[in-house]
């Protein structure tokens, strides 16, 4: 099979990236397999993992006067996937993804994957009409995955003020500091809430610090949880072996 | 904390070269907190994995003339690593070092470390003469931990023929393949044969594919595993945060 190389534009946060990199080599096997060709080191394709310390996308979002803009060193990251030979580049994090139409404009040679998008078409696949959303207060302010999911005919439920509040704590005081107990704390807490009162519809894990905590969690035992990073790295690895 | 930029090497295999980032990033928080930063996504060092395709390193060392060489490939990393701006870089693949000197010669500039060196001095900082080896047959024919754990006065123990070749279908048909199951039940057969030989010294799982299944088996069960991409990791980010 011939592969296209491929980027990770990766630092937000850096395990989160890892983790990217982790779950798109395992997709990558997965269409191998599929495909009926031999797994092999050399059956992979190129590809390259960015981790650059991007500044906070949240703060920048939230307080764009006072925070630092992430755009110049995510265009630095792109810069250098692309002179690596990257013909495709997926972002590990969904609130980066507020940038994404600027990136997208500025990069025109380079096919920069949407996050919500290849969700909602995979939820959709599936037949689901509705789904929660878990994320950061970023990504409820853009509206990231509202678009995508209306596109697709699917209702999304959101969480209340104060429980965006506490999924706020356990990314950052809990994930990103490296805290997984408080993390997972505060987003079974939220899971649990919203299932109640929306019932057993897929949950998305909107922001890649929470599928490093949630999955496991005695409160979303048999709820359906959609890690989005998986469903884009499947997507990545679809292009990386694409005609 | 000022930070230096540091490149890993993968590809070999892409499922190890994607652990490794994720160790690094483990090392590098762990090392964060040790000195007591507050770890965020801004406080980890610019990284940069390469995963490449690059040819089978066992195979090039058991039948060179018939087998490509991983070389050119491995420079081709080299090369780009050190054009982001790399001034280290970790090879996240224990065959791959019986090219560590060719490749540091052919790279003055860029500080390639050891993944053997990094192990013993690691097992002689907490005491330990002797231990066992887990490995590929390409490892033991060059011996590359031999040397570097007897410059540390430590006793290694191999194992049999018949059982190396179980080592290289746990690492082949197993990992490599995708096939998790048949790897442990391969690794832990040995383990347990070499444990009763040998006693309760530390293993070295001296191949990074045998880390992603070894772990958890009851036959290592209070048996002391060293995992050489973890010390490796925390070695390349003690120079990231170097002065």
């Amino acid at each position: 099979m011939s592969t296209k190389t491929v980027g990770i534009l990766g630092g937000m946060g850096p395990a989160a990236g890892a983790d990217f990199a982790r779950l798109f080599v395992q997709a990558c096997a997965e269409q191998l397999k599929a495909s009926g060709a031999v797994v092999t080191d050399q059956a992979y394709p190129e590809h390259w993992l960015a981790q650059l310390p991007i500044a906070d996308r949240s703060a920048a979002l939230l307080a764009p006067e006072a925070a630092e803009d992430p755009f110049a060193m995510m265009c630095t990251g792109m810069d250098k996937l692309q002179a690596l030979g990257a013909t495709a580049v997926a972002m590990a994090c969904n609130t980066a993804h507020a940038w994404h139409e600027r990136l997208q404009q500025a990069y025109p040679r380079l096919q920069l994957l949407h996050i919500a998008r290849v969700v909602a078409e995979s939820l959709q696949q599936q037949g689901h009409r509705a789904c929660m959303l878990l994320a950061t207060q970023g990504t409820y302010r853009i509206g990231l995955y509202d678009e995508a999911l209306a596109a697709c005919g699917i209702t999304v439920h959101l969480p209340q003020d104060a429980e965006r509040e506490l999924l706020m704590q356990g990314i950052y005081q809990g994930v990103k500091a490296d805290r997984l107990n408080l993390a997972r704390t505060c987003f079974s807490q939220v899971a649990r809430a919203m299932r109640l009162r929306h019932g057993d519809v897929p949950l998305i894990m909107g922001c890649t610090e929470i599928p490093l905590a949630l999955p496991g969690a005695p409160e979303v035992e048999g709820l359906p949880l959609v890690d989005p990073a998986w469903e884009l790295a499947r997507a990545l690895a679809r292009v990386a072996y694409s005609q």
